[in-house]
């Protein structure tokens, strides 16, 4: 069976950092901390409700594991999230195991190989799917490669991280073209795509090489930069361009006309699939939290209105669904807050109405952007069915938004009703192909035609259903 | 003789609404209201200097027929107009003729079969043209074919008007495919084009259809909105986009940007046929006439500009060329005023200047568009000919437009004289690719070259003369 090369968009992300999500039974923190695994060197223990050790060493450890997300996939997939994506799980000394000494071995921390293949068959049974996390550019010094498949350069200059040479074909044979290669093995195991670190340092060639020796698999690069030129090979990229530009729109930073320009730049220049295809992030492991980014909750609302309505596929971060809080790295790697009692169930709730809007409107899952003329942002989203069609307007603004907005789009026809999905007592009707949008202060809309409305008339007749 | 594909773009479009414009002879309104084809149930008679029934039954009658028209065609050819367009003119139970009884039969009010022909003969001797109005969507609940040929929709739910099953091939072989269908019986007569009513109920399969059974004729369609993806077989639509955002516009409603915008989106989305043979309507029988949406006549006048300089066909709703009055429908469907001392002969003379203008500027009737990057409106007009580009200029402000614009253009040479033919003694020279525009508050300018002014240089050589 063919894969559809565009199921990806159809995905809710969530993202885990392992040793911080959940501890699989029957540990306690405590316990988990006392197996061997941990028992080494300078490493400093932290109880789960402890904050990150700040200024982070990558040594303070929390027990999270394989098991204990499998454990918790009734709460991601009550969430509505549809895929899951681990930062990354091989072998390492550091608490976030971005310094692996060895691609082939699942961290004992995490509860090894075999705890990996139990979270596989729970994810399958469920059908969900799972990326994990490829860091090809660099290894640990203690890496047994290092010397015999590195360069005399270290990643950024940080002496225990040195580069891989991977223009060396020997390498790229045990990395992804050979059947016991890192990326076919787990593939065979069942994991669905990578996520690439520092995918601008892996390389245009080598990830040629790899959609190559892949040419079905999702292979997503963590592209920190405008990345049109990635999406030829890569499936997409962990879309940043798109992550700054809303939020500094957001800020005050950047005016409406520019957050505009680069949501057309991604969604032109990286191809239907490409842009489609992209995580739109907004918070993640390397980045502060939301609710530090945008204190404001009405604001962080218009953030995760627009991260649901762009081209792209919306990725959660643990903990931003009970709004955690945490600056930079690492306070935005907090341990997930189990206290139900202290979540932000308003924001829950927003999030799984927003997973629901999404997953009932394919115009927000596979259509093209067409970006709007108007003063706040206002674009759509439209496939080839001409009856799916979204209209999204997000008022950053501290006065109500009022204003005609022209909608270039054959299938928006005069007097057809459209229904703010954010508040179904909105109806406004089309007018000669433009819309009269008002929108309280910091609020937004996402209108769509509501053909219910007359009492036998359709706007959609049938032997218009292309 | 194969037709030329854009000769409708050359045309300048006079709309009538058969009922209102003028009585053949001999008869008056009285002797005319008196025939047998009045004397119908709750029918009224009006009087020629009467106002239409308001709020309107559809049953108010005023006698206007086609002789009628055929007798005026001295003054519509004076005023410049070339082209007509008739409202229904099939037999039907209300004025408007919006819900025929039977497509094959031209309404004994309007002076039945004969009269068309004698119209037809009359407007081919002085080489006009004539498009008439299919309303295929839906028909009167008297017609014949309800029940055998009707969905169980009605057209927004009025009940007397059931919609046709368009899919129905048999009902499409009466309607366009066979000889002797609808389409092709009127066409053999003379009959230059089809406006087609609702044409988003009408639906894009049907419309393919009739383009495949009539590859050559003109089908226009009322779109009422964006209309690219309706132009790929329609000839061209009526331009209700265009008159929304230039309406809106000139009422302060909407931004400079915003009517560009709008401009852009289909003079690129309709594609070159489809932007330049639509009609670009400031007021028709559905809307309320032009000095009601612009009381302030020097604004009427900006919007008469931008209507004969913008990519489409100049269409006037009869009566608009002597400054006649009304609102919405039916205030809108008062009868022609013929009585010539209540004239707005300025708005005459306005009007017959444009025209002129406009069928001595090849670029106004065929040119490409480029928006400018301008305060006020600013656009340019130009074919693949290197002497054939106009820019206009449309200060809707109250006060002097100042500005240099700069013009992406290869043809406006440096040096250039650009001479306004709103008001020939303005001519400015064009400089390293800009124009420094002046227009006095509420005017506008239509600056082509002027390759006259000097002794016997030429700007336009004629080895560049493409």
């Amino acid at each position: 069976m063919r894969t559809d090369p565009l199921w990806l968009a159809d995905q809710i992300t969530y993202q885990i950092f392992p040793d911080r999500f959940a501890i699989g039974k029957p540990h306690t923190s405590e316990s988990k901390l006392a197996l061997p695994e941990y028992q080494v060197g300078d490493y400093t223990r932290r109880r789960w409700d402890e904050l990150p050790e700040n200024p982070s060493r990558g040594k303070d450890f929390f027990g999270g594991d394989l098991d204990g997300i499998r454990e918790k996939l009734d709460y991601i997939q009550d969430l509505g999230a549809t895929l899951i994506y681990l930062t990354p799980v091989f072998i390492a000394p550091s608490n976030h195991k971005y310094d692996t000494t060895d691609f082939f071995t699942i961290d004992p921390q995490f509860g090894g190989e075999p705890a990996l293949r139990r979270l596989i068959t729970e994810l399958k049974r469920r059908k969900m799917r799972l990326i994990l996390d490829a860091v090809f550019n660099h290894i640990s010094d203690k890496h047994p490669w290092h010397g015999k498949y590195t360069t005399n350069e270290c990643w950024r200059d940080f002496g225990h991280m040195p580069e891989l040479n991977l223009a060396n074909p020997e390498l790229q044979d045990l990395l992804f073209r050979k059947p016991d290669s890192v990326l076919q093995k787990f593939c065979a195991m069942g994991v669905d795509g990578w996520r690439f670190d520092v995918a601008v340092d892996v390389g245009l060639p080598v990830v040629k090489a790899m959609r190559e020796a892949l040419p079905d698999t999702v292979l997503l690069g963590e592209v920190m930069c405008y990345a049109g030129g990635w999406c030829k090979d890569f499936t997409g990229v962990m879309n940043y361009y798109f992550r700054d530009a809303l939020t500094n729109w957001l800020q005050g930073n950047i005016t409406t006309r520019q957050v505009s320009a680069a949501m057309n730049d991604y969604a032109t220049g990286y191809g239907h699939r490409g842009a489609t295809c992209s995580w739109n992030m907004l918070s993640s492991h390397d980045t502060p939290r939301l609710r530090h980014s945008l204190p404001d909750v009405a604001q962080r609302r218009l953030a995760l209105v627009a991260q649901f309505t762009a081209p792209g596929v919306p990725f959660i971060y643990y903990g931003e669904e009970i709004g955690m809080d945490g600056g930079g790295d690492p306070d935005c790697r907090r341990p997930m807050n189990w206290d139900e009692s202290r979540w932000d169930n308003a924001t829950r709730s927003f999030y799984k109405n927003l997973i629901a809007i999404r997953q009932s409107t394919a115009a927000l899952r596979r259509g093209q952007l067409t970006t709007l003329e108007a003063v706040q942002l206002v674009f759509l989203r439209h496939t080839d069915q001409i009856n799916e069609t979204a209209l999204i307007a997000i008022n950053n603004s501290a006065q109500t938004y009022r204003q005609i907005v022209f909608t270039p789009h054959s299938h928006l026809y005069h007097a057809l009703p459209m229904k703010n999905l954010l508040n179904p007592a909105q109806v406004v009707n089309m007018e000669a192909g433009n819309i009269q949008i008002e929108l309280p202060p910091k609020t937004a809309g996402i209108f769509v035609p509501d053909d219910t409305r007359m009492r036998a008339y359709k706007f959609f007749k049938a032997r218009n259903l292309t």
